[in-house]
């Protein structure tokens, strides 16, 4: 007991601090001070300020919606004199952070569910029936086969399929794309995003955004880098590309938007940056499915009730609107982590001139008597032991 | 090799621990303990306990489903009496991680390709052909002006353009909305979490949910916290604002589901957290494209097989399922760090009371000289050198 | 000024290296070593080596493609002999990072808005039209009660409902499901990725992969585990589920691609790795709407203009694309972090071994004498205080 209270009037009242060799040199003392700034530059200007050390982290959880705009005319021997306007070229109506621009299309007409010839290739074209097992059908098929071997054309006959027939005939895809036109498309995009730990919201329609700018406004890196409408043509040259070589097969781009911020200053430092990347690499190795199309339908019927469709092969760009970025703000823990640790490191400078000092100097010896104070665990070794 | 051997057997065989002042003062020592126990209780209590420190988080990986339900019945001169279910109002048909229920419509029927007077606007208001450049369109126009000027009405000229006619007339928004009776659909949310680095996995229909309360059950932020059966109205008001005023012109409403889970505690504790948001900000000064819509067409074909269309401008609510959040498990690392970076704010302490006690206290003379103890690097310094 | 200098000078040309008592002892040495190398192999090895804290992270920015590839043959008493492509059962056409592939159908063929019997229920069945508020529906009622009750069949008498009619009988699902066959369709899966941190882009499609591999190739775990190219039917198996069962009543299934890079190394290695899981789980106890489906409908007009549907009940498999990861790649500043908070976990031993030193061992009192130098702050307390 009365131990534990001595013990703890000890504890409380003593203050123990390490005995301290002043080593009086300018090499070695300049040197200490020299790692010690290193280590502080390295602590306070890197960690930080460059870094933001100080900052806790957040990323951006968005929400997206894009609206495309233009009308166009086209004039070809299947579909006559006809006007592309919204509802025709967008499909679907509409996405969540993507957009898909109609720019070439294959249409075949009129298909009804019944029997006729496989387009001609590498397993359909054949010589008699017994080269068409029925019932089969491969992954690049139209349909199933029937069995029947007929002619597809005066010189060529293929295996007979079930299918909606016509079969569709994508051999040759119309080049400059049908839809060429969609170049000066416009595209509106509206982000909203949201910082949860910090609950900070902000749109992509800045504030100081009037609503007359916004009716006019094209996108431009240069003179307009906060108007969120993209003209089509544009927003491909951005990324590189030519826009009529990419309608032709298609592909996808990238919208991205950047919001890095630091809500340390003011919100309105908290700005999207937009980059424009192609998302479909066309290397021409690589060369399944190149660019970016699908099919659908229109579905009709008559009046004897049979049902009639309207494939369509669509090719087009799809725009997808990819959001990220980290917001950053003081928060006590990661200071004192960074601090903490860069502390730590303070010990490094000692260590290296304890190295030197007692190591490479000439006074090495001297030194090291002063620091040392040697004490031996030995009984022998008591006697021996000298006081410094 | 014998002095290697040495130097090995007093690396191994030697300890060394640094020297200590200790000094007997009730005010350094206390002082001193404060300081540490400050330090202590940071690292302890916020580092580890408050914020975590010790814990590897992850961040969620999901997957969402949504399915409306509900019917309702409207009556207008133009559609007529009139059913809409599920299939009639929901588009496009499923979606990913959002689901569109339309509220209001402008439908424009019969619509065909050829030529028509454009709306009256800025540009297409014309006196004569000369105002009316053919083959022009702006952003704004429904079809390319075929350059004559036309009667619109009565009073009125505007020029003609060849689009799908009758052209669409958006300028005046059904209000009350169409759909008005959307308040009372319902929706059902499906959501799937996933931690990858955890690999743990949850539903949002938590296992103590019967069928028969998942038959009946409405969301309610007080009594039903966990249904995620949501009715539309109730779901727009906790956004705080009024679904009847949102229904005339669309918009976009946020159903974010934040997952927090500790992983150290009990799967059972860990649940989602619904909160509601309205994604499209309504400032009267950014009233571009306000609210959200977007235009579809159904297509037909008559006898003669010309393409007729019923062209429909959808306003509606866009429900975006945003889902979010973070899991935490004790991992050794951020433990380590955590505690290392404590440890070394230790060092804090000494400085500190080192300060006083060399530079403030009235001692400070004498307590430096026992603390530290001058070398001379210079031979003339040696002699004057005293022994503490 | 004369101070200010002095001061300078000392804080330039000193340096001040702690006292240290060496302490020759096998025991303490060694075990001081022993703590000092455990504390050393946890900070390389752990935090460095195993756990690469010297290394900044970035997670995963991707863009998703998918393409369904397959055909197939029906014939059932209501649909007759009918072919089945792409544009016919995948819906909608395209997504954005899942796609659904209808695998079973609810057909009701040419409804027309109208009056009809509702489905007989819990709340539908009637006596008389007593039993029918006229006006009234409910979530799960496929119109609005007219408040007459008719005969639904010759035992069976139901509320009428202003509706599609004839109302959609969803009672029974076809099983097996319609489209079975889909099991042998094939999936495209394209994905882009991006790390914006390291600005690290690369595809699924690897650079080593050809042409003429791609037309041909299946993924395989085993065989083949980079080919983009999945079937259907083995896809789910890979989730440890039967496709044929989840083809009944629809499901989700998730294509998880994890892209884990060490930017450190050659690009080459940092390769996706395909997982599957069913998002959807079926347990029997939540089966509210279980498995995957929607409804949509073709509209058609017929000669006297009045519209006719042919509604839908879609059960289908959705395969979201999951894609996640973090890409790692050397920076200082978690370098610094880690070895700084490492360096303060070596204090660690000297504490330990000097407890032990002082509170332990035998010779404790005379090792304390040695460390210690008691300074008493009090006047009486010089003369007592006696130099080691």
């Amino acid at each position: 007991m009365a131990g534990c209270c001595s013990w703890l009037r000890g504890f409380l009242f003593e203050y123990d601090t390490p005995r301290i060799v002043l080593i009086r040199s300018r090499k070695v003392g300049l040197m200490n001070r020299a790692v010690q700034l290193f280590i502080l530059a390295y602590v306070i200007g890197w960690v930080l300020v460059w870094e933001k050390g100080y900052q806790e982290v957040d990323s951006v959880v968005s929400s997206v919606t894009a609206k495309a705009k233009g009308v166009t005319v086209t004039n070809s021997s299947q579909l006559g004199f006809r006007i592309w306007d919204v509802a025709d070229y967008v499909i679907p109506a509409q996405g969540e952070n993507s957009i898909f621009i109609m720019t070439n299309i294959i249409v075949t007409m009129n298909q009804t569910q019944g029997f006729c010839p496989e387009l001609p290739g590498r397993t359909s074209v054949c010589k008699s029936d017994s080269d068409c097992p029925a019932g089969t059908t491969d992954t690049h098929s139209s349909g199933v086969a029937t069995g029947r071997c007929v002619p597809y054309n005066r010189t060529l006959k293929t295996c007979e399929v079930a299918a909606w027939c016509p079969v569709e005939d994508d051999s040759l895809v119309p080049s400059p794309a049908f839809l060429k036109a969609a170049e000066n498309f416009t595209l509106l995009v509206k982000n909203n995003i949201w910082y949860p730990k910090f609950n900070f919201t902000k749109r992509n329609i800045l504030p100081n955004i009037t609503t007359t700018y916004l009716k006019s406004c094209i996108y431009d890196a240069a003179t307009d880098p906060f108007c969120p409408i993209f003209r089509l043509g544009r927003l491909v040259e951005y990324a590189g590309h030519s826009f009529q070589d990419m309608a032709v097969e298609g592909g996808i781009m990238g919208i991205q938007i950047r919001w890095d911020c630091n809500l340390d200053r003011a919100a309105s430092f908290c700005l999207p940056r937009y980059s424009f990347r192609r998302l479909d690499t066309r290397d021409k190795n690589h060369n399944v499915s190149p660019g970016y199309n699908f099919r659908f339908a229109k579905y009709y019927t008559d009046l004897t009730g049979t049902e009639h469709r309207t494939q369509i092969k669509a090719y087009g760009i799809r725009f997808d609107i990819i959001v990220f970025g980290k917001a950053g703000k003081f928060d006590i823990i990661p200071t004192m982590i960074s601090i903490g640790s860069g502390l730590a490191l303070f010990g490094v400078a000692t260590v290296l001139c304890d190295i030197i000092v007692l190591y490479c100097m000439k006074k090495r010896y001297y030194f090291r008597e002063k620091k040392y104070k040697y004490v031996e665990d030995y009984e022998q070794g008591i006697h021996n032991e000298m006081d410094q």
